[in-house]
C-alpha cells in the first residue's frame, strides 16, 4: 500500500488505527518547499499601533518573525507524529492589510528530505500569529487568527500542490 | 503607568519600543482561567474518516488532544515574551460539526499566577488543530485552521473577559 | 468526586475517557518528597569497567547523574499529563552491587506544590539508567534496566506511601 | 583504535576518561533499525481498567503511545552523549498480558545514519512505560517498570544483534 | 552546615563530591533581582553595520534581544544543576560603544523564589552575545565575547551583591 | 549575490533588513569542523577547589563538560537563525591555568552539512563556562567569562579560518 496500511488512507494510523510515525525509509530524498499563510484580524487601532512600530521604534513584527522561525524548528517537538527534519531555509513575512484590519502572515520552508515540510510552514505561521496576539492583547483581546492554510508545496512523490482561489 | 511604559499601550515594548518580558512582580497571584477555541475546516470525507475513528479504532483526536495539552506546557518556549507559568489544569475538547464540515477545538487552562493564561489556551488550540491537519493531510491538503480566538478569561486585575456573539 | 470524574478512578481521564491534565487548583501547596529506584543489570566485566572509572578517571556515573538530574526537570515535557513543577531539590545516587552484577540507581526529588513529585523521581532514575546503558553499550548490548519503582512519597492529601519489602 | 581511544573500550570516554560525543564522521550512513521492549507490572484490577479503556472509551495506551513516539525524538536531549538523529519511523505497541498482570511495551525505530538507533527505541519504551505508570498511579502506586532491553538491531559496522532467549 | 555538606564549600557537590541540585526547601521565597553584563568586540565596520540597522531597517539587535529573553527561560535546561524558576521579568539591552568597537549587552531578571536568578541573567547575556556573533559572522569571524559577569544581585539570605569597579 | 541579498552583507537579513534563516539549499554538503575557546577567570582559592576536585572526588569539570556537549545539540534552539544540524562529534576540554587564575575551555564540533558548525562550538564553550560559574558562585560571585572566540573552522565554500595570535 503506497502511503498507509490503514484502510482509511490516514497514513499516521496503522492497520489497527494506532498512531505511529510513518516509515519514510523507502522515499527518496528530494528538495521540498512549502508555503503557508494565515491572518490576524484586529481592531483598526491595534493595526495602527503595529504599523507605527513598523517604521519607527516598535518591533511587534520583528519579535513575531523570530518566533515563527524558531517555531518551524520546533515542529517535530510539537506535532507528535512529525518527522525530525533539517531545514535549509525559513522565511516569515508580514503584510499590513489596513483595508481589512488584519496582518497577513506568510511562511516558506525548504529542505532536502524524505518527507514534506508543510507542517513546519504551518507551525511558523501559527506561532508568528499567536505572538502578534500576545504582544497586542493588552489593548485588543478580541483578535482572531484565521485562515491558516497551505498555499503550495513542491517536491516529493505526491507531486506539487498549489492552492486554488487564494 | 499601569501596564506599560510604552506610549502605545503595548505592554511588551518598553519606552523605546524594545521587546521585554513585562515585569509582573507587583501583580497579585490570583486564580486565573482562560478558554480558547478554533476550528479545522475540511472535506466531508475527511471529517467522516475522523468520525469513524472516533468510536472504533482511530485516534486522530486522541493524538491531537495530547498534542494540545503538551503544547500548553510549551507556551513560554514558543511565544517569546510569555512568562513561564505553572499550569493547574488543561483540557482540550473536540466536537465534530458535520453540518459545516469542521472539527471544533476548545481548550481551557487554569493556574494561580501573577499573569494570565490566555496564550496557553490559544497555543493548545492551535497545536491541536495543526495536529489534526498533520494526521489528515495525506487525504486532504486543503484543510483550513480558522477562527482561533479567546472565548473567556477570569482572574487578574484587568477583570473578566467574555467574548461577544460566539 | 475526589480525584476523578471518571468511573474507573483513573484521574487523568474525564467522564468520557478523554485525557486531560487533572485540575489541582483545589489542592493545597504542601512540601512533597518522592524517592524512586531502579537497577541496571550487566556483565561482570562491564560493571568492573564502571567501577574502575569510579575512582580513577572514568565518569560513566558522573554523566549518568547529570542526565538523571536534568531529566527530572524535563518530566512535564516527557510525560504528557504531568503538571509543570518547580523542583526544590534532586539527588541521583548509584551503588555498585558486584555480587549481583548491577548498578543500583536511586533518585529523590522534593518540592512545594499542589501535586506530587513521583514522576520526576521515576524519570530521573529511568534516564540515569538509560545513560549507563548508552555509555556501556559498545561492550555489552545485553544490559537490562529493571525494577523501576516508587520507594516512598510524602506530602499531599493522599498521604504517605512506603513501598513494602524493598 | 576502531571504536575508542579509551583503554577500557568504553567509546564515550576519551583516553583520559572524559566524556565526549564519539566522532562518527568516518562511519558510513546505513539504514539502521532497533527494537526494544519492556514491561509494566501492576495489580490485576489496574490492568483491567486499562483493558476496559482499550476498546470502549479510555485512552491510557493511546496517550502512552504518543508519549513514547515523542520521547524517541527527544532522545539526544535526554541522553547526554547521544548523537542527534533523523528518525525515519517510530512504532510503539502494547500487549496486555493478563496472565502475568503486565503490559508489554515494544518500540521500533528506523533511520539512515552514521550511528545506531538503540537509545531511541529504549527511550521510547521507557517513557511509554512511565506514562502508563503516571496515568494509573492514582489507583496503583506499586507498579514496576521492568526488563527494559534491546531486542534487536540491524545495520552498521558492528553487525546485527538479536537478543537470546526472549 | 549552611549552604553545603561539602567540605569545599561548593554547594552543588554533596559530601562525596557528587553533583546534586541543592535543596532549597528551607530557604524563604523572596523577591530577587540579578543584573549581568557582557560585551561583543568586533571590527569598526561590523559595528557600523549593526548601527545602520539600528535606526533604519536591520534588526540584529532585535533578534539578539529576543534570543536573550528566551534563553533566560531556558536556563534550567542548559545549566545542569539550576533550579527551574518562574521569571517575573526579563530585560535585555544593548549599547553601541563605537569608541571601543563593541556592543555592550546587559540583562536583568527578577522573580520571587527560594533561590537566585543570577544564572538566568548571565545566560541571557551570553546567548544575546552569541546571536550577535551569529548574525555578523559572515563579515567578521574574529569577534570576541568578553567580560560576562554578574553586576548585582538583591534578595535572598546571602545578601546583596554589587560588583566593584564596573 | 553569493551569501546575502542584503546590501550590508549580513546574510541573516533579507533585502528589507528582516531576519530569516538563510537558504543553504544550494551549498554542498561537506565535512566541517569548528573549534572555539574561552576562559573563566576566578580567585586563586576557587581554582584550587576545582583542581582539588579534579583528581579526587569533585566533578565541577565533569558536569560542565556534559553541559557543554548537550548545549552544542541545543544550539538551533537558542540561536534564532541557526540551522538545525546533525553533529558527528563534540569534545569539550578544560585546562587549569593556575598562573593566571583561570580555567581554559575549548570545544570542537564536527559534522557533514551545508553550513558551518561555529555556533555549536561557541555555544558549547559558553554553556560550559556558565556551568563552572554556577557551581562555584557560592564561593566566588566575581568570576568572569572571557574571550569566547572562534579558533578555527574548516570545510565549506568560504574556506578555512585560523585565528591569528592565539
Amino acid at each position: 500500500m503506497s502511503r498507509s496500511d490503514h484502510p482509511s488512507g490516514l497514513s499516521h494510523l496503522d492497520a489497527q488505527g494506532n498512531a505511529r510515525m510513518v516509515d519514510v525509509s523507502q522515499k527518496a530524498v528530494t528538495n521540498r518547499i512549502a508555503v503557508a499563510a494565515g491572518e490576524v484580524h484586529m481592531q483598526a487601532e491595534t493595526l495602527a499601533l503595529i504599523a507605527a512600530g513598523g517604521h519607527k521604534k516598535g518591533d511587534v513584527l520583528a519579535v513575531a518573525r523570530v518566533a515563527g522561525i524558531m517555531a518551524a524548528k520546533k515542529c517535530p517537538d510539537l506535532i507528535p507524529l512529525c518527522h525530525p527534519l533539517l531545514l535549509n531555509a525559513v522565511n516569515v513575512d508580514f503584510e499590513l492589510d489596513t483595508d481589512n484590519c488584519r496582518v497577513l502572515v506568510r511562511a516558506s520552508c525548504g529542505l532536502d528530505a524524505r518527507t514534506g515540510v508543510e507542517m513546519e510552514a504551518l507551525t511558523a505561521v501559527s506561532v508568528a500569529a499567536l505572538t502578534i496576539y500576545d504582544m497586542c492583547k493588552a489593548v485588543d483581546k478580541g483578535m482572531v487568527v484565521n485562515n491558516i492554510r497551505l498555499i503550495s508545496k513542491s517536491g516529493g512523490r505526491s507531486g506539487d500542490y498549489l492552492r486554488q482561489q487564494d
